[in-house]
């Protein structure tokens, strides 16, 4: 080889690196993108599920969990997650960015673009994609609160959610160095690729907690305990957020690979994203059916509910999370069915428990999340590494190992749902006890948009509701 | 060359190979994303085309659109469409997934990421982007039946339409296999780039047959056969629909080349992506305008409609399918122009003959793909390959061979049409002769969203109209 | 190195050429697909900030903005701006898209996928991404003006500036020969990677102009000169269409590097997409709570109002083009707070001209596009590079160099603003003198939705209206 040759093969596998580094980042970039627009389904889901007198207020809370969010999670969440050195349970580096590089005098040579800096780092590319990651973690808990949460104890459990408890979780699963990751000397390591636990059981237990500890909203159940539901004012708007956390999914589970450079990753994304359709198509097709099943058992009608096929979709795509990397089509289907049906009585479930939910948020999120984390070790191809060797699940030839594995998830599952329930137990009571979690009732009667934002969902409606209001004699 | 060089040179090779087809999926993949959203594009237009007591019905057969859909299309719609060995006139493998390879175990020593996996399949990302043309066909149905087909009929079309009459056309055209692609002895090759014809077409001729033979809404025509329009409830969710598909329509069609890695491909996406934008601008104007000055000769007065604007555009880009990737831009504007101008006289043909089609998917659909099917093979600069060798259009020298690929291209218009006109007249009258086609009287005077799913659409405003009734004495 | 050898190396080099090629049109037009759903944003933002009467209209204008831009932009625009050979004022070549090469007979052997053809020109993908950035300009105006402009004067405003003014700045600053961007001389570089003067502040002179010579709506200002707000009927519209922005303003920056195949790519993009949301966070924090602030100050109650907290988040992320990939997170967030309190005091000054705009238009664009353009190039790290060196701003050690920078962005500013102004001044004054400009009286009072385009936007509302007048005696 000569050394026109020689340079011409250098400068090639320099190419190779910088191209695959690059497309990396837009890859993960991109798929933000789609994700970052969950926010606004999140937003139309909830606006559509309340009255028309708390729906600024719902809107402004979920644009806060947008613009909150990211200066928590750049400031506290990020480095607590991702941070290293970090241990076992908790990362501490890059605290308000600091230690990141961007831009550095550097000495190599060959840097063409961007004259003599050193720009290796995938920080921001990381940053960017893990955000939109905690961003939907604290947004599941604004539907379970909807129309009586005061703003102070928004935007306080906001920043916390998205700046300690989801990020101490995700170092867990996530970091190389979390505890579930590792195995904590058990050799496992947990499942969880898109976050079935991560963020659907750690966002569903804060709701719970909400929920619970806010109490229901007036009105909601009568003084003998009845059901009375409270309709949200607009089924578009909710199905319009469907829509949009539908494609929103696809690529929360595909973009979850965080790389498209490596041999097998288009694979891996592609069949990602047809396993969350899957998942989600049979969940919503079995929530219709059971939810049907069950209405007439109960006498109370036949009935295809949109709101129950759209919620139960969401599940399956919930459910679908932590394995729709490695599971086949059928497990799919099988997943997304399970967690249909299970969101229908998980949704009568909390009513019995007198938990007011106006999103379901808990039977879609925390149910749904937890049928995905068992399932996804039970159905898995190639399932965990134990000492370098693909282990499959229990019925790929696991055996054992497989069932441990399955074990590794439900303490998974426990830890993560304990520590984020323990945590917003406190959060919350505390709020509670200083007199900042909860509406006043006269605000709450009159409705949240006027009285603290100062501005009517529908301002010409509301004039003529008023001018329509009988006069006073 | 020394050892040390050979190595690098042998994983640079392997290098670029996966580079190229993880960049080939992730095309795919990303742009199908683009083109799933048009699912909630097409939800909006029709759920604002609609009366507000028809909304939930309308949003829950576009949802079931994506849910039937994937299920029908995975089970039987991409195997019959793609399956191989095929024949000529259908495809017949992967039913079920069956056969599909994700992960095996593989001899190949240098995989490194998914330790010891074979994993070249591209199967879920062919998969996902075909699903979601798939989707599309079925969905336009949806528009032209909507307000008076049963839920019962619209599960059982979709689920057809997916699974079996739209995958059978693509097929013919698009498959390696298909009798219009093979030219079935001819050597000609028909030109359908992003199915004017395949989707567009199969699509209205199947929206032609459910609107006649459902026959039209009650007071949509008078008994003296004036023409009564019924307003939809909605003009900013029609509006926002649109919006969405004419984003998505880019994707649709400058994803249509399922590839990025190979010489030209950049520029042929960004071609097809112009001449879409451009025929859709055109068309949109052309519309208006026409739409203006027919108001105008007719009496009607002199109006600058944004629904006609709206569905104008739509049509120019459903005609720029077909051949978007192989005409200069002069030919997409006249495309354009002239689909738009179509799509006013076919709205009026369509309402000559008594059939009622709320959404006026017959006029985008299927008058704009037949304009796209026949403009593509005359207005083409390469047009297709014959023996090897490119023949342009008429227009750039392709001589005799030019004309018999226009010929082509009317022998699949026509094929296209009659099995998807057949197919659904069958399946309609069949359906009707069951009694499973319309929904009863009393449930179209009252609305199909409270009888049928139990939800109002905008529960606030119906329980004022119903307060607001007068008092029965 | 055997001839194999050789072979293989030289075929590698071109696959390596060809993939980077291919990539950056990908990214180009993926990321132009966010940024063109951004048309979407604002026709919503605008949708739901005007009364319902006028709501068919601005869709319909935001409509046209698509169809009309496109066309203007390709036949006028596009060359203008990017056309070469150009002087340093205007580009002058490629008109109706005149001498574009698409796809010419090459001799080139080795070109398997185009049959022979010559396929290098990234023509049409530099164009869409232009074609979105322009429309982006167009738009702006479109809200300031909203309610009371005619047809006719929109459609030559919009078509002038996308086919005229807004191209001559864009080749000022972005093409290779623009005066601003070779530095006339003086050896500097105007920094505006995205456009925050390019852009918003050309949009918003447009505004400017449009809203003072239109004068307010009636009844905006009482005779005595009170201010009295005019509400828009639709909060969840506005709320979505700033949801559409947010996403489509991170591709907007993020895209702007219009490259992905080069050292260091990864990193600025992802540099860019971080400091755009953190920009918006604190702008959209800064702004709720100055306006909280200063309503209560001014005795006006305390509210946390949605709409300031919206448009002030947009303000940030206006600001934050000029300079996001070539400053620290601290810097980001630091122009994003200080546009957010930009921006409600803007909103008073803006007032107090009595100028009447009702997206407050000027404020976010002009005002968010001013503190952008000067903060870029006073946080600047890299900074502009002067003979061949980068010189950071003033903080990062760039000296009398950086502040020499920093003034050329002010006369890029003022020759901007200047421009734009002056051509849109002289523009919509003669269109006032010719009687195009303000829809008669009797139109606004009623409503342009049906006078003008025969369509209510929700017509089920309407006809309940019509039916609530009190009977004529």
């Amino acid at each position: 080889m000569n050394e026109n040759e020689a340079m011409q093969l250098e400068l090639l596998r320099k190419q190779m690196a910088i191209l695959q580094e690059n497309l990396d980042q837009f890859f993960m970039i991109i798929n933000g993108m789609f994700i970052f627009f969950m926010q606004c389904g999140f937003a139309f889901l909830e606006a559509g599920s309340v009255r028309s007198s708390n729906t600024v207020n719902i809107l402004m809370k979920n644009t806060l969990d947008v613009f909150v969010g990211s200066l928590s999670f750049f400031a506290f969440g990020y480095p607590f997650a991702y941070g290293r050195p970090g241990n076992s349970f908790i990362g501490h580096n890059n605290f308000f960015g600091a230690n990141v590089q961007y831009f550095e005098k550097s000495v190599i040579a060959n840097n063409q673009t961007l004259g003599g800096y050193e720009t290796s780092s995938s920080y921001f590319a990381n940053f960017f994609f893990q955000y939109v990651f905690a961003a939907t973690a604290a947004t599941v808990v604004s539907g379970a609160v909807a129309e009586r949460a005061d703003f102070s104890c928004y935007i306080i459990y906001s920043f916390t959610i998205t700046g300690f408890i989801y990020p101490v979780g995700a170092h867990w699963v996530w970091s190389p160095d979390g505890w579930l990751n590792t195995g904590a000397g058990t050799g496992l390591s947990m499942q969880d690729y898109a976050g079935s636990c991560v963020v659907h059981v750690c966002g569903g237990m804060a709701a719970l907690a909400g929920a619970k500890i806010l109490g229901p909203r007036l009105g909601r159940f009568s003084d003998d305990g009845l059901d009375k539901p409270i309709p949200g004012h607009s089924v578009p708007l909710v199905s319009l957020g469907a829509f949009i956390l539908l494609v929103g999914f696809l690529c929360f589970n595909g973009g979850s690979i965080q790389r498209i450079s490596k041999n097998g990753d288009g694979l891996e994304v592609s069949l990602s994203v047809t396993n969350t359709i899957l998942s989600g198509s049979a969940a919503g097709l079995s929530s219709m059916l059971t939810h049907r099943v069950h209405s007439m058992v109960k006498g109370k009608g036949k009935y295809w509910s949109l709101l129950m096929t759209t919620n139960g979709g969401l599940t399956g795509m919930v459910a679908s999370c932590a394995g729709c990397n490695d599971i086949a089509p059928w497990a799919a289907l099988l997943t997304g069915s399970v967690a249909g049906v299970v969101f229908v009585f998980a949704r009568q479930f909390v009513l019995w428990l007198k938990i007011d939910d106006p999103l379901d948020a808990i039977s879609v999120h925390l149910f749904g999340g937890t049928v995905g984390t068992l399932a996804a070790p039970i159905l898995a191809i190639r399932g965990q590494t134990i000492n370098g060797v693909s282990v499959g699940g229990p019925i790929y030839g696991g055996g054992v190992d497989a069932w441990r594995g399955v074990g590794w998830s439900l303490v998974g599952l426990f830890s993560i749902g304990l520590w984020s329930g323990l945590c917003c137990f406190t959060l919350f009571t505390t709020l509670d006890m200083v007199g900042l979690m909860r509406i006043p009732k006269s605000v709450e009667e009159s409705g949240i948009d006027m009285q603290k934002h100062g501005e009517h969902a529908y301002p010409e409606t509301f004039v003529r509701i008023i001018d329509d209001r009988p006069e006073t004699p």
